[in-house]
């Protein structure tokens, strides 16, 4: 849905000096966190160059949430940290400043929409990682096996002709048809399984889908 | 960061009956499925009355990710089902048509920048769920032992005097200071805490905090 849009060239064009009149600019080294993610944190970010990580630490593990590039805004009470993956440079404002910039600048909204639109789908793969991962690795382990059975290579990777539905796939490793839907839809959303037409896919690198986590 | 704004009352005026042309008109009895998140998928929906869910079903557990209303849309490829929560009256359209109405009614981007922010933070406290369970019970039994035995009754419920920093009921509850920051901002956004001042917090409702999972 969110139309592909960036705002990097605006941003530094005149009227990227116009929008960003009054931010603050700050430099990042590599590994420096930006926020805390303290929900009394205030403010938007806008990335000038560099990539940031936003990322969760919980008690075992760490989680990566989203990268930012170039053009990219986001605000900083979302509660999660932010780090500068690579040496970066950001300007700041606040909420209210932020507001009456975009309503002055409405094509800035398309730019908002498609960050969204990318974050919440990177969120919903990192919600199906933590509520699929028993469940995708087995379909890995399936599709594995039947490469090595009968796989083919082909353009896309070695091809697999699996002639069987997704619910007898789902009887096969012993799951529910809606839960195999869903983890065989999230490994081609990972780009480690692409379906060619019905019951056909492509593994493009068994090794990659082999060290799924 | 996503400006409060509603299409509710726009959809139903002149300039939404515009803006609808076109879109196929369904009806859904309450309990019925609207999407079963194939991404092959292809569309947008418009609530125009009623409610949706949209979740995820797991091997053991379903999840609720977020719930629509009445102005509100989204795509039909994101991977997860959508259920009419009530009787709901939706209207529908392929996403090239979307997008060149969008583009003929640019208020319409807020309606989405909303949308779109509300189920990020939404993903995100599922996610927080997920990661981050079993040291927010930890947390919640903090603040019960706390509230029994000092807390106050306040206007916002039992009030709780903590002379602690978060660093010191990391320790207190055998953690870090992350995991214990990012789980009491959750509990806060969860509405079982509200933070009333430096180290003091009131628990609105102790039945709720207590039944937390």
């Amino acid at each position: 849905m969110p139309p592909r849009f960036s705002i990097a060239n605006i941003l530094v064009g005149p009227q990227g000096e116009e929008f960003l009149r009054g931010f603050i600019h700050r430099s990042y080294p590599k590994g420096s966190l930006i926020s805390s993610g303290d929900i009394d944190e205030n403010g938007i970010l806008v990335v000038m160059s560099g990539r940031l990580r936003m990322f969760l630490i919980s008690e075992d593990r760490e989680l990566s949430l989203f990268y930012f590039g170039p053009g990219d805004m986001f605000c900083l009470h979302s509660g999660c940290l932010i780090e500068a993956a690579e040496p970066s440079e950001l300007k700041f404002t606040d909420l209210a400043t932020f507001d009456k910039k975009l309503r002055e600048n409405p094509q800035i909204a398309w730019a908002l929409i498609s960050i969204l639109g990318r974050a919440l789908a990177s969120f919903l793969r990192t919600i199906e990682d933590l509520m699929f991962h028993d469940i995708k690795q087995r379909i890995a382990n399936y599709f594995i096996d039947h490469a090595h059975s009968s796989g083919r290579p082909s353009p896309s990777g070695v091809e697999v002709e699996i002639r069987l539905s997704v619910e007898d796939i789902a009887k096969s490793i012993g799951s529910s048809r809606q839960a195999t839907s869903t983890a065989i839809n999230s490994l081609i959303k990972d780009g480690l399984l692409v379906r060619q037409g019905r019951g056909v896919y492509a593994i493009p690198a068994i090794e990659r889908l082999r060290s799924f986590r």
